[in-house]
């Protein structure tokens, strides 16, 4: 059910955009449990001048390998459980393929259960 | 009002894209009575290694061909609704461009009336 | 806070699509008081076919240069603070890069306070 969207600058491998996607969705599974099978992900590559962050917002030093992970999911995480998420995503990522934690920025979107199909035209979470 | 984002694989024609596209349109036209002209769209192609979906969360079969539609709109359509919308645009695809039932996936995002400007720097919804 | 998409048909330049990104951010500052590094942005570029706008929804007469703006940002801003953002995006992207006000479309998606890690594997806001 999470919808991740994964966006940072041209010029990785596949092997290191897939390692971060890896990572994220190990995330959503270890601190949402959310189902392993439950995937979803689109990264997109930007030319320099469209990947837009600031480097140094909070304090926190981010480089140009800044990666935006913005995760539409259900609603009803508890905030204990976001700060978790926020927190295993940043571990996994400086784990493989070696994010520096300052570049890793989350966001979270959330709607309701009953706005996903996931095919057939059903509406799996409410049938 | 709906701001539709439709994420597939690249490789595809404008025909197939703009089928995909129409039915979409159509299906919000025909099932939450959206106004035929009030449409925005965002199609994006995605390399294979950018475009990760489970192929079979839930017991559905997706293929290669999966199509992520994920439409922001106003809140306040009932749960019939929705589910009527999945299938609309599930059985306009199916029909052109040929789009498997299972390769549909579409998530709902859904902000307040208040939050648009279609244009002039005017809250239309809210004048 | 803002996360802030751009979605525009492609054969703009750099500069063009900077002073686009610049003009959102100021007025996101000037009309939500959002702290001046607290800017986050992602510009993308579609092939014609791939961006579909209705060029008259509401009497609003847009061109092919119409300019999708997709905000996600924190609850709590009421109505007037954003007829005046709508307005000051408006006003500012005619002055530069010189968007046509009618060719400015602008959405915004309001999420929890806690639903933002900037770094870290924290939760700045509820820390």
């Amino acid at each position: 059910m999470p919808l991740v969207r994964i966006d940072l600058r041209a010029g990785t491998s596949p092997e290191y955009r897939r390692a971060i996607a890896d990572g994220v969705h190990q995330a959503l599974v270890d601190s949402l449990a959310i189902p392993p099978d439950d995937r979803f992900q689109v990264v997109s590559e930007h030319a320099p001048e469209n990947l837009i962050h600031d480097p140094q917002y909070l304090g926190i030093a981010r480089s140009d390998k800044v990666v935006l992970v913005q995760i539409t999911l259900s609603a009803g995480r508890k905030p204990a459980q976001k700060r978790a998420l926020f927190r295993r995503i940043a571990e996994l990522l400086a784990r493989s393929p070696g994010v520096r934690p300052q570049d890793v920025v989350v966001n979270l979107v959330e709607v309701a259960w009953e706005n996903w199909s996931f095919g057939n035209g059903e509406s799996q979470y409410t049938a």
